[in-house]
């Protein structure tokens, strides 16, 4: 779930009322706040805290709600994991400390040391992308020894990892995630979980139908979906910058015309260019 | 300057005043604090505003004291540097936000709008190895056209694109600082103004002379200490991690060694292994 | 398929006669020969044509014969070329120049005028792994507009690259491969063509069964054979080398334990260890 | 040195002939024919012959000629050094195999096997960013344990690797050239023997020039001297492409204004662009 943002200061927070229930309305399994698509880690931590609280308030149980911890900080990353468990958050999604090159070793004693500092379960976040260092399928195979691990998103976009992972996951029939949405179908035709779709914050019932097409094997009809999904990648993730800017501003950009919540990004990101959100809108209108 | 602490929660206050003195004692022109080996991303900010008041105290305007920002979130960034006006510090040197990948106009933006909530005069600090964006040296154009920076950090180890900076800071007498210290001979002897060594924590004087005999020409004596300097580089910094954890507990290991404070390292980096421990222990011994 | 080699001069003849009709045997619906597996660019050029005139000759028509043309000299590359035309290749694979690093415009020139001197049918082959660059999909919906060009093959194992060639491929048929044989059974249940598994030299049949699995929607089926393989790819290209040496010598070695053919890799590449050759040897008593 | 070329398949033997003794004319030390710079890799192997027998016929022994082997096959590269050998070159450089990723142990084996098969004095030629590997300090150290290694050129543009390189090189007054030549400079004043210009085919009495400057420790003059050698670097350099065609059509678009030879780049390069071109032409009208 992206956050709806009135300025860098501030939650738009009747956005956020409208998107927990656009996604639930959807047909969602769970949310995700303040992922990478969060934007989580360019926000003050006392605003991270007040998404957390309102939007777990706003769901009130009806789908799990799952909090990113994304914070370089070892002290911080605990503090914010405390309070998500106060406000009814289901899980915590933790990535590894984002700034230093670190080992294996050194990102096992971190997130073992994280795990049992925090009372939710927890999902490790593999997104080596943004924090350039992977979770390796040893240190996964040690980490999930610990049952409070109880699932794993992985954004490497990297499918030979993927089927490395899927040894592990499906004996025990652990949640193991696609980030991705252009991978999630083979990763659920492959004998993935679930995924975590960026796209999904505007169109659930996209996600939620590939979902049920490929778990059920219906290869034609989600191959058919998937050219769908193909394409709005292509119209809503393009653009001049970074990729990080151009995936969360297509999105915001298309929950405005939408008129679900506020297009603003917090920096260091921009909102989509006028040709982007041109594109974006002609797309809305003929879809 | 590294942050001596006892553990994860708390500074070292007693090696932080040795510390403090142990350098200035060396002859060091200015003190940088919360940088990279300063840990700076790894302490909690509370932990990094006591630094702050800690360390320009003890300072008490002997030399200056200039303060690394380095967080993902812009407005916590502008909070650490209001406080380190507060607290009495020289200048503050800014990272670029380290989470997501951005590109030069992102980059411009935050770190523009960044420098206007700051009130502090302003280093640019490059260290793409880590930030995974670099200050191309457009950018670095535009941004020192403000008279607010008044310098630039350079830790890329990229002496082609430090010989292009020169050329932007040697005509207005721009302070243009090496990080690395394996290559701070070389950036004096081609016009570079000085550097960030962080073996200056323990060996200041080492490096306060290789500055005197590189701004002064002498080539064979200069070649002669950097020999030194070499060899300290491969006796402190090697070992079995990543070079983050190497450097940094290579200098905590001898400053304990030399009884000048702790060598705890804030998670996720870890104190040097028992082996390395000997071989430093016996350079100190030797030297 | 790998060029067996009895030493750095000298092809396996009795091997490889063997391994053609072991491969044909399995079911196999094509050769590709000198390509990555198959050392082309590590083999002197007299060589490379020897082993293409032998297969060709020992093939027979039986099933067509891709050749793989990997020099980073225009010049000999159309040389090879013309040859495997005169031996009856059924058509050849196209690499990038792999020395410089080149813009997609100097790689649509170079590999528009490749094909415009050769008379054979072309495949491009994306490997941006080892060439350093890779065939941006607008440059294949370039050089796909000449019918010269009958097929892709992708090694670059990003599936988010291959899920955006599908929309070039699907609708005119044309022929896409997948490269490593971890992500066959994926790229076929997308909607991927075929594969050029390195692991087909040894077991053949294995392939030839998921591809018919995957094709026929047989999920379940599917995913228990992928085990299999996936099984495969850790016993045999796992080692202390890199991936380039350990993919080839795991084959070679497996091909030697079925007496097929010699064990030799051509310079710069080595032998499996003695501990891996055990592996291998378990592994195929085993099976 | 560039190799003159009339198209992809002729040399410019009249260009040959001029640069050759522009080159001489100009004071430089030797020749280094058939680098990256000389497309040695884009050449067929007779023309690359070819060439190598015209320059050492032409220089005629005034200087020492130094012939680069860079072949991905063993077996072409023994070839390349035997016929260079006959020409009458004083050495061979030689250059990592560059398709495959390859291990220090590989590499090593390669290297020694191949010095162990030609009989001319070799040069290591490290340059990463096309060979996709590194002589590491360590293999390099094992490496000229062999009396007929008698030099270096690292064309990494790492310094900090070129300081470690000069602990090795200047006990035994082993010459270690340095590839980019902008940092030519600071490679003269921190103990580097010399270097490989490009710029030199242009204006070799200006490389000359700092060369003399920067081993007589005159800094001064030096730094002025190196201000030409950036402007140079920035003008002739830059472009629409990667860094391969940049710099090698610049040198040819230059010499091709001062008449010395064509500026026919083999493919896979592209000429300057016709922008580039003026600015260079500019650039000599006012030198």
């Amino acid at each position: 779930m992206v956050t709806p943002l009135l300025d860098e200061d501030t939650l738009d927070l009747k956005g956020c009322e409208k998107l927990v229930n656009h996604l639930i309305g959807g047909g969602v399994h769970g949310l995700f706040i303040l992922g990478t698509t969060g934007e989580g880690p360019s926000l003050k931590q006392s605003l991270q805290l007040e998404l957390v609280k309102y939007v777990c308030s706003e769901v009130g149980g009806r789908i799990p709600v799952l909090v990113g911890i994304m914070d370089a900080s070892f002290k911080e990353a605990v503090n914010i994991a405390a309070k998500a468990e106060e406000y009814g958050a289901y899980a915590v999604v933790i990535a590894p400390p984002f700034f230093y090159q670190i080992s294996q070793d050194e990102l096992y004693s971190f997130t073992s040391r994280l795990i049992r500092e925090i009372f939710l379960p927890v999902y490790l976040y593999n997104n080596p992308g943004l924090t350039k260092v992977s979770f390796e399928v040893e240190t996964v195979e040690k980490l999930i020894q610990d049952p409070q691990v109880i699932g794993i998103k992985d954004s490497s976009a990297d499918m030979f990892y993927f089927n490395r992972l899927l040894k592990l996951t499906v004996p025990s029939e652990m949640p193991l995630l696609m980030g991705p949405e252009e991978l999630l179908m083979e990763a659920l035709l492959i004998g993935g979980t679930g995924g975590v779709p960026g796209g999904g914050n505007v169109f659930p019932e996209l996600f939620v139908e590939i979902y049920e097409l490929a778990t059920a094997g219906k290869l034609e009809e989600a191959r058919n979906l998937q050219k769908k999904i193909m394409k709005v990648s292509e119209t809503f993730y393009s653009g001049s910058g970074y990729g990080s800017s151009n995936v969360i501003n297509g999105i915001k950009c298309a929950l405005k015309h939408l008129d679900i919540c506020n297009d603003y990004l917090a920096q260091p990101l921009k909102k989509a260019s006028p040709e982007k959100e041109k594109k974006i809108h002609q797309f809305l209108a003929g879809s």
